[in-house]
């Protein structure tokens, strides 16, 4: 049971698509006897597993083909876009916390007002930019921040405004520095926490499908674009569980008592840089096994329809279209490579793996 | 369906452990509102749902007290020791490509051999070790490095010969640079690939269990301590599920047809640096759901017996005692988060998920 004992080889070596099964192989030129393949569609018939069961290294196999494989890091790379900008970027230093992190220009803007912003060193990495020293309590500093916003906001460099405040901090399980006008979060690259549930049913027949949302057209952000049977911004002062139990409520009609079977199954975590600023968002991934019973209802306005789709269906809209608003295409990748529906023998494997969770996430 | 609308907060915030439920909860001071939280012992009571769906946030929360989430990360950390020698190791580069990573005295074991081994610039991370030019193809290269390497075993440098050849490459899906003795590959800072199986029974009376194997004092590694039912290292020139079907036959005597249902469920990865070298493995990771009826039989002898044990006591073994086996710690780490029996509210959460996965694995 220890780590690879790696097999005597000294002949060539290439990287093979085995057969017409389309799985994928890592493999030496080895003697035949060591090149018999597991055959699913065999075993699957003459098995009593269910079909589900037995089917999902097929259904693995076909859903693991390169050109789905380079679609599913298409949309990972989607969510992480900008990145080259990255060493552009000032550390905003709060209680000698790293809590943010500042375009050049935003970083100038800030300068103006030096009785609450601090400029130290150079723009950029080596420099920071930090709170003057009289701000010493999250009060004192949501104040004074808060009043250069205002005004930055009524000069026109600050937009869509919101009135909502945001939580300013290392990690999410940390006192905030201090809270920040919402609108202003980008321009000081601070984490965002969301939820993402996705909704499945299991049947013998269809195997896993998932429920997908179609967001309305009348809304601001991804119009039309379809979704997660529920998904939301994590408020602050709301625990992470009644957050999940509350959006099942609120966006799909779900009972309480079935809400609370969610279970939490890990987060990914990506990260863009927008012409604004940065963008480091962490979601918490959650899986809700729903009976064929259950049927969601718009109820907020906010979803035009929910449709129960397989999975290989979902996996082909996410590898080759761009229906799916992008963050909700790297959290249904999580929900395959969790599920056993991306093979680890297919070439990308491993890195579409590590691009669920990038960024130094907390 | 965005991130975050935070609510407007401008009162005091506090961490809280929150009532007599044990559940941990980020929150602000809110009005007693928002203070409301999920009870989910009272909805298992009247809902519908099997006990073990309705139970699975109470025992998450019970299995995330404090205590338990110190114990897991300090497994996780036992799985990464020695890693603040990294800024003393040299670069091991062919074709251009990263493969693996030199100590100092290891390197200047090489510097012996310059007709096989190119030392350029200072011992650490801005130098490299390279081969000789000549040596330009995978054949050529592998019989050089055998010769030398066969010299420093003669010599007393190399200790525990195998006769097994490990492939050399800066990705799972790469072909070789060249093979090299297993016996040296942390000396050489090698990735090293491995399979472990979570096996699980689900029932509604006693939940989540994971059959859990106790290795048999003779091992010459790891003697007497707890293992996962299958796990194995990943031979070169075989598919990893061949290898996890062929590891469940021989290791737990499972029917070809329902290894055949094991599912892959990601990777976790961990590097310890050791008096010898860099040790990098990365571990493709399987559950197989289990029939109540299977029972496992030790095949090979290097099992000693096994044992089907509650997800909970598992728990309890991994962060409080040192009877698993490192690895398997880290891998029972990981199916708890996936599962659902760690909860994101508990502190530690988020960095906890984060180190299920470190260094670039690829």
């Amino acid at each position: 049971m220890l780590l690879s004992p790696a097999p005597p080889l000294r002949h060539c070596v290439r990287i093979a698509r085995a057969g017409a099964s389309g799985s994928l192989v890592r493999r030496a030129c080895l003697p035949p006897r060591s090149r018999v393949a597991p055959t699913p569609a065999a075993s699957a018939s003459t098995s009593p597993l269910t079909a589900a069961q037995a089917s999902r290294m097929q259904q693995a196999a076909a859903l693991s083909t390169p050109a789905l494989m380079a679609g599913y890091a298409r949309r990972v790379a989607e969510c992480n876009l900008g990145l080259e900008e990255l060493p552009t970027l000032t550390p905003f230093i709060v209680e000698g916390k790293a809590v943010g992190q500042l375009k050049p220009n935003f970083v100038e803007q800030l300068s103006r007002f030096p009785d609450v912003f601090k400029i130290s060193g150079p723009t950029g990495p080596s420099g920071c930019v930090s709170l003057a020293a009289l701000l010493d309590t999250q009060d004192a500093r949501t104040s004074a921040v808060a009043r250069v916003m205002g005004q930055l906001r009524d000069e026109g460099h600050i937009t869509g405004w919101r009135d909502e405040l945001y939580p300013v901090t290392s990690g999410f399980y940390e006192t905030p520095v201090m809270l920040v006008e919402r609108a202003a979060a980008v321009s000081f690259g601070i984490k965002a926490y969301g939820v993402h549930i996705n909704g499945f049913v299991e049947t013998a027949d269809r195997g896993v499908c998932l429920w997908v949302a179609k967001r309305s057209m009348s809304k601001p952000n991804w119009p039309g674009k379809l979704d997660h049977i529920v998904a939301g911004g994590q408020p602050f002062g709301v625990s992470v569980m009644e957050n999940v139990v509350k959006e099942c409520q609120e966006e799909a009609s779900m009972p309480r008592e079935l809400a609370m079977t969610a279970r939490p199954a890990g987060c990914v975590s990506y990260t863009t840089i927008s012409s604004i600023g940065l963008k480091p968002d962490v979601l918490f991934v959650f899986d809700i096994r729903l009976p064929e019973s259950f049927v969601p209802e718009p109820q907020d306005g906010e979803v035009e329809n929910f449709r129960l789709l397989p999975i290989a269906n979902v996996a082909k809209l996410v590898a080759e279209t761009d229906e799916f608003k992008t963050n909700c295409s790297l959290v249904i990748v999580d929900f395959m490579i969790r599920h056993g529906f991306v093979a680890p023998d297919a070439p990308g494997y491993l890195s579409l793996v590590k691009s669920m969770r990038t960024g130094d996430f907390s």
